[in-house]
């Protein structure tokens, strides 16, 4: 009999992306002129039981995974756990103290303990200092993600596995949609990104029920974070109030639907920005200023994109540069009728000169 | 002292819809090789109070509201019955009679009155026969649609406005998300929709509450349609319950940041058309056959486009063709290890055959 559904669900997502990962690694290697040991070139492909008993090899990578304790990076490490030594890949984890509620260490302990259990090694408790940049939820996310690369470089991790689920992905795409920012926003997680895409998500296609029945079934206690419950959290409110109710209205396909939308978003918002890359050369000219009778001649959405471009080459920062900047921007172009030059944050103005526009720092 | 702000505002936003209208108006009539009465010609541009003493021409248009009874239409309505005649436009009004609720007959007559009392001429109650056809909400509005398009076309109508407020855009922009179907089905309604944007939504940007304040301080009575209220619409759970949460959950400018997106997406989905289009010559040889290795090295947004205009010209109905569909189909494409051929709606098949992409009926 083979392991239950939930589990056998959450190794097959882990063993994917150790693939894509030992297939990377063997590129890179391959890549500086180290000599691969030959079976290990072949890893990805013929992946079988055998592998376990190899010894350790100095090439041989490793993956960390990052594990607040509850059941998503629970699951997770379960899963990297039992496929890695199949892929002989060695396998880590860290746990992030946020030093934010009491008794935090002590969670990070317990979380130490349990990972060790599972035979992960190295197993790492890292305690951070939160700010308070850009609100509780953004200081915190920085605080972790600057821990785990951290960790990352120390142990010279290949990777690292973060346990976000289609569940998480929909709440950001939902916080994007908030932002009325566009398609980019809307394009929620990827599925590796991060310093050479070290950070994947294996089950960003997986929901967060499987995760914790995998938990269940395989007797792993979890952590239930009380902040993931604290309606003081957009997130959380997201999670117990919007969500379902959206569900309610709409039906139980709106998270999945939410995962897909951000995936179609991605692929299109990257698409675009290509084509404005190659539109920003086309649209210059010999001194390379911008042509205002050019910029007029690319569809709106690739033209705000070049703007966009311009704006934040001469200085305008991304977050503070929003699309009713843009917008007015674009007016120089598409609304001309002798407007005064623009401001844009980060002292950055735009203004049309003799059928050219001028973007620069005043 | 002027009007009210409420009523400035629905004013302001049918002017600068009939501006529009009578711009491509003249245009047209020019086009044509009508004589334009030179005033005529420029109205759009001098528009003011005097014109409303000129004799009605022949070709003077005719615009008229679809109007319902409710809030949104009935503010409408009389913001065109102000400005209409200002312009040297004619305006009429047109009520639908679904034909769904006991006494609609009743309440088509009240609303004519009320259109005519406002002086909009010519006025008239459509009766129709709702189908089935993809739920009452669709067939309510396929119906709808065919009496407005029939009315346009008997009266000589340069336009049909329509009443949809930034709530109903909010509205349709999460319909859309629930399909999951990418970011073509987030752009909401259009401005101007329908044979040569015959159909226009001055109050798209405008919300609710104003259309409904317009109404309160005109005294213009309203009639609230029941289905609005019920539940068994997907539309009304999202108004009355999913909307209201989503914004308790993300805050107060949740309506418009989907708006907004509804706008960006739009233009974004129409570059991406564009260059489909453009790309869907490029990938073909000599013979008109898609090259695998030339649509391998297109944008996976771009790809995808051109997979599923391919599709939809082979004879797959585009209303069944989802986007795991065109998913299968690139796959053949980008992971391909000697599939067999592929079904799609419409008894459409697609294979690989010889490094081309073969897409027909069967």
């Amino acid at each position: 009999m083979g392991p239950h559904p939930a589990v056998a669900a959450i190794r097959l997502a882990v063993r994917r992306v150790l693939h894509d990962v030992l297939t990377e690694h063997t590129r890179s290697a391959e890549h500086t002129r180290h000599t691969p040991h030959p079976e290990f070139a072949e890893a990805g492909a013929r992946a079988g039981r055998q592998r376990a008993a190899l010894p350790e090899r100095p090439d041989t990578p490793l993956v960390l995974v990052a594990c607040s304790g509850g059941a998503d990076s629970m699951a997770l490490a379960s899963a990297l756990a039992f496929e890695a030594p199949k892929l002989d890949v060695r396998a880590g984890g860290i746990t992030v103290d946020h030093g934010l509620q009491d008794g935090s260490d002590t969670r990070a302990a317990e979380v130490v303990d349990r990972l060790t259990d599972m035979r992960l090694d190295p197993v790492e408790a890292v305690a951070v200092q939160v700010g308070h940049e850009g609100g509780p939820e953004a200081a915190a996310r920085d605080a972790r993600y600057a821990a785990l690369d951290a960790a990352a470089e120390r142990h010279g991790a290949a990777a690292v596995l973060l346990g976000h689920t289609r569940d998480d992905q929909a709440e950001t795409v939902l916080l994007g949609l908030a932002r009325g920012s566009g398609i980019r926003s809307l394009s929620g997680m990827a599925a590796a990104s991060g310093p050479a895409g070290r950070y994947r998500r294996p089950f960003l296609q997986l929901d967060r029920q499987t995760a914790r029945k995998a938990c269940l079934v395989q007797s792993l206690p979890v952590w239930e974070d009380p902040h993931n419950a604290d309606p003081a959290y957009t997130r959380s409110r997201l999670r117990h109030e919007g969500l379902p109710a959206l569900e309610k209205a709409l039906g139980k396909g709106v998270v999945e639907a939410l995962a897909r939308t951000a995936q179609l978003s991605r692929d299109d918002a990257d698409a675009l920005d290509t084509w404005a890359a190659e539109a920003d050369r086309a649209v210059r000219d010999d001194a390379g200023r911008l042509e205002c009778a050019k910029l007029y001649a690319l569809p709106p959405a690739v033209r705000r994109r070049v703007l966009r471009r311009a704006a934040m080459e001469a200085g305008s920062p991304a977050g503070s540069l929003f699309a009713r900047h843009i917008e007015e921007v674009d007016r120089l172009i598409t609304g001309w009728r002798g407007q005064r030059a623009i401001n844009l944050p980060g002292r950055v103005e735009a203004m049309r000169q003799g059928g050219r526009l001028v973007i620069r720092q005043s």
